[in-house]
């Protein structure tokens, strides 16, 4: 295993050492439980908007921890599910008395355990909590760890939309129907090239050969929908764009948010390669990218491979979308 | 060969089309010859800031043109210098009467054809520039492509701060100090655990075993200082921070700018647990890092390693650092 680590146990523990020492400025990290805080929370008076999940998918959600975006993360080990007591910890934590929405990826472990946070925190603390599960790859219907579909790439733009929402003084059931609306109206399917290895585990998760990829992969090396010769990005993308476009169906005339997301391994030249494919796309079916972004959002590890996710926007959308956001990982206008 | 790309000869043009297509509000890009500009170039009475290398290392350069950044970027074939003619209309289209300074990575290619296109422009419109080489990576003296130092990551913070000078109003000769200033008091290594692939190459620049890394490493892949056996990031990072601190060398009570970049293939929890060991043994030290940067800034297509870069900074330094920077790959303040 070739991984940049001391112990596969400590990962987690100093990359989030790592990221409180980087980023002070932004966000405190809580050890044992682990969470990640904005730097002043709990903010008066604000919705709380908290999200959590596996390690291994940074920047998400720890990286978008801050000013405009998420009050609160939960890393759990890599790829699995933070515990309830790390959920409950983070809602108290950010809880300003206006109530937290959880930001959930269908993750059956991720599930459960936010809805044990939830009544936990307010049985406690009586913090009202609200929680919207995202579910937006189109590849598969049920999948390792998931009944129905998997969450993915609209978590990222679920989490800037809230957070705008949340900053802008949206009670808790507005804040949550800005998710429940963005994951309604988002849709998403990664793919891969080479596979991920858990530090844990040593050895990577799936077998590839040099000449094969994997369409409609997981974001923890689950499986796909088939496996099958290497293409060209242009063919690559327009199976992608095809799954990914007729599920909701987008339509002439939709705008959009755009992502063309890294899952770790793959080089930046050629994500915006990928970009290029999807936009001529978007262009002749169209559906207007009114946003967009094109990086590693939401990651499989070292995973080699790249994920598309488009949300139908409006005019409510982009407003809070162009909002200010300051967080590690993701940073504009403020 | 397994990357996400349609023909080797296209990916330079289509990526920088998906560039294009992504950021069209920041940057525009000219082809044949190939360069990137901000949107508003040429900036009236502001001097231009120009760089320029081979393609593979994105987002350097094309990511960091915008506001408070690089007026112009000059994207050659991937790992080969742009032509001097490139160069040459780059830095004419950016000349907004007040000069242009190349900051110019040292590779002989470059640093050749930069030198040509500055006379050229002065002989046929009279542009005025100053040249400002990089040779910041204390790994080898002399190596494949270069005489002396290579130039690596401190150009991403040159090219930040020379930016912040040129839209702060400082005259041609005033940006190029900050840039020398910059170079002078920067130091870089970098490290790799696997081989990248050139796309017309079509296989690994070169061969390393399951159970080694190579310290010390080029961002082209170019041989470093040693081949060893793979070791804890705890005692790469010390071997790696050595080679930097004792070059300059920063001292107890030095304040500095940080970067730990990862080389592109490996994952954001892995640079930021690389970043905490590094961060340890900085304080251990003394030397305070003011600010810092952590992810892929400076990249080797798909290589899997990173490289530290350590920039002795002062008051007017982190002013300019601090300063408004709106661009694909770093923005903040604006």
């Amino acid at each position: 295993m070739k991984k940049l680590i001391n112990n596969p146990d400590d990962v987690v523990k100093e990359s989030l050492q790592g990221l409180a020492a980087a980023h002070g400025d932004l966000v405190k990290v809580h050890f044992e439980p682990n969470y990640v805080v904005r730097v002043d929370a709990p903010v008066k008076g604000k919705v709380g908007v908290l999200s959590g999940g596996g390690s291994g998918h940074e920047p998400m959600h720890g990286g978008f921890v801050g000013k405009g975006m998420l009050d609160g993360a939960c890393p759990g080990p890599v790829f699995s599910s933070p515990t309830p007591d790390q959920m409950e910890a983070a809602t108290k934590a950010i809880d300003g008395g206006a109530g937290v929405l959880h930001i959930v990826k269908n993750y059956t472990g991720d599930v459960m355990n936010f809805e044990m946070a939830a009544e936990a925190a307010a049985a406690d603390k009586d913090v009202k909590v609200e929680a919207v599960v995202i579910d937006d790859d189109v590849a598969v219907k049920d999948s390792l760890y998931t009944a129905g579909r998997r969450g993915v790439g609209t978590t990222v733009i679920a989490e800037k939309l809230c957070g705008a929402a949340a900053d802008a003084g949206y009670d808790l059931q507005k804040v949550a129907d800005v998710c429940r609306k963005t994951n309604e109206n988002g849709r998403s399917m990664g793919m891969a090239l080479t596979s991920c290895t858990v530090p844990s585990a040593g050895k990577p998760t799936f077998e590839i050969s040099d000449d094969e990829m994997e369409i409609g992969i997981g974001i923890h090396g689950e499986p796909g929908r088939e496996r099958m010769k290497l293409k060209t990005a242009k063919e690559i993308t327009e199976m992608m764009a095809e799954a990914v476009l007729s599920d909701l169906p987008f339509k002439n005339g939709d705008k959009t948010i755009a992502m063309v997301n890294g899952m770790g391994g793959t080089p930046l030249i050629e994500l915006y390669l990928l970009y290029n494919e999807f936009a001529e796309i978007c262009k002749k079916k169209g559906i207007t990218i009114e946003r967009n972004l094109v990086g590693n959002y939401i990651t499989s590890l070292e995973m080699a491979g790249f994920s598309i996710t488009l949300v139908r926007t409006d005019d409510e959308f982009l407003k809070l979308w162009d909002a200010p956001v300051l967080t590690p990982g993701l940073r504009w206008g403020v």
